[in-house]
């Protein structure tokens, strides 16, 4: 069997969706939640962005959680050396590699990328930390730009390297493509995928990156994130438990819908309707000609058993949509 | 340059969505909505629900608008007559299958779904309407039973098949694939997708439709509709804009955020946090690397330009994510 680690960056990505302002409680919850539900990693910022930060990021590996806590830092030193001061598990480094974001976001050529990552790269090693490399923007990089980045990091001892679809560009096929050639062409580090929103495929893309190759895929709580966020961990979950439920052995299901109702009610939003699993209406059963075969046999219209998260199945008998002449 | 119709299903699969509850006067607002965004059909439950279903869709066909509108119906011969009888454009019938909706559903076998069928299909099209035939649960039917009664309804005479996945179960490789199987199969009728958002791949599976061959596809306002809903409007076009521009020269894309609130509001609902295009966030860039770039050149984190849909970008600065140690 394959092996596959999810990595939560609520604390780190969904801190960057507009509508999130997390305590210091409230971190520490989420992350203990994360690591009862039983998630590989759990990212947190940068340890140098804030005081504030710095002592969250402390805060969460004094927990000593099972979850492997990782820092996600750019590729500067004073943000490695601050990381490093930290307990952390390992770094997340970032650089953008595509042309959009080597011209307006820091300016870097891929020869003083790869100058500026290696070093970065020897410290964390030496450090006896893991470190995993990301081309940000990755599906929209020059795929010789992006072999070249990744030639160099690989060669410098990354335990990983990561494949964000930033923009929310790609698909499926895409990912799925892409993951294969560079899981084929680096056999002896780990892969990983963060797939954003933009289009509405985060979900399928990062399951995408997963038949790619791909042993570490990227999640939120309720897939918060910049601009529409990314792929949620209910949504990983639904795809894990239907295409490869063995993946899912060291995992207590029955948490999911408790860290997706906490992390919902911290940030005063509701759990969106469309949510695998956990939305409100996920098990709910409306239409006439649904809910008299649900009442025969939930397996009718139900390929997820609402038991296995602790949760229950509605079905709406007896409004108009149910009546004698219900045909919906 | 293939031809695409976006049919619409919120007046009918979106009345399945357990808290729609839609006035008359506010299905009549949302069928002219759609009309004015440019969908090519509209469509609306069966007539013989109840009587204020049939006063609905008296009222929808009254308005003249150029989206075809379309009666979504049991293969029962009270439910088509009824269809019959009012002006609608043409009938949907569906029929479920799988073995799961043949035992706990309907009870019929594959021969008596055929001999159900046909004579409908035959009265259709002796009625001079448009009809499209669905196999309900077409992802979880053995392929012979699927292409026995899709072969009996081609031969007689539909203008279009239709392959739903109803309870949510595919992945866009399957729906791919399985299009593509039908589509070559039937090279002269039309080909529809339906695809549940259950485990999270609605959008992504309806994309995989079209690659596959289909020629319409289902959507929803926002994607509400039973347990979890269906691809969502915002989420094909998101998906149309990057990757088949070409297809959206018909559309009015200015209406879209009009229309996403006019059902929200509806609704009681928020538009979610993670719709592509619509949602409030989806323009807002917050953490202090993507601002800083996103000031100079949008195209740094936005593949999607706001302008086109008549919206505007947010660009957080000056708060704890943006200040002097901003890194995220
Ligand atoms: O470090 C990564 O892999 C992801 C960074 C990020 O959030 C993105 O590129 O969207
Ligand atoms: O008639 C159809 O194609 C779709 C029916 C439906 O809502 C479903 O199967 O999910
Ligand atoms: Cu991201
Ligand atoms: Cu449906």
């Amino acid at each position: 069997m394959r092996k596959l680690d999810i990595l939560d960056s609520t604390l780190r990505e969904g801190e960057q969706y507009i509508k999130t302002y997390f305590t210091q409680e409230q971190r520490l919850m989420i992350a203990r939640l994360l690591d009862a539900l039983g998630v590989a990693f759990i990212e947190v910022p940068s340890p140098i962005a804030s005081p504030e930060t710095h002592e969250a990021v402390e805060a969460i590996c004094a927990l000593n959680l099972r979850s492997k806590i990782v820092a996600h830092v750019r590729c500067v030193e004073a943000d490695v050396q601050a990381a490093l001061e930290t307990p952390v598990y390992g770094l997340n480094l970032f650089y953008g590699t595509s042309s959009e974001l080597r011209s307006f976001s820091h300016g870097r050529r891929i020869d003083q990328i790869k100058q500026d990552a290696v070093p970065l790269i020897h410290a964390i090693r030496a450090a006896g930390r893991y470190v995993r490399f990301s081309a940000e923007d990755a599906f929209r990089s020059d795929l010789v730009d992006l072999l070249t980045v990744f030639d160099a990091v690989v060669e410098a001892g990354v335990d990983r390297i990561g494949l964000p679809d930033t923009v929310g560009i790609a698909t499926p096929r895409q990912v799925e493509r892409l993951l294969h050639l560079i899981s084929s062409r680096y056999p002896h580090v780990g892969i990983e995928f963060h797939g954003h929103n933009d289009t509405g495929c985060a979900i399928a893309n990062t399951i995408g990156a997963f038949e790619g190759g791909a042993d570490c895929l990227d999640v939120t709580v309720l897939g918060i994130g910049e601009r529409n966020g990314i792929a949620s961990l209910s949504g990983i979950i639904a795809q894990l438990y239907i295409h490869y439920p063995d993946l899912l052995a060291g995992y207590d299901l029955t948490r999911l819908a408790e860290i997706d109702e906490y992390v919902s009610q911290t940030l005063g939003v509701p759990i969106p309707f469309n949510m695998p699993i956990t939305a409100p209406n996920a098990f709910t059963h409306r239409a006439g000609v649904h809910t008299k075969a649900v009442l025969q046999n939930p397996r009718a219209y139900e390929v997820l058993d609402p038991d296995d998260f602790g949760l229950t199945r509605h079905v709406d008998v007896g409004s108009r949509y149910t009546g004698r002449h219900a045909v919906g």
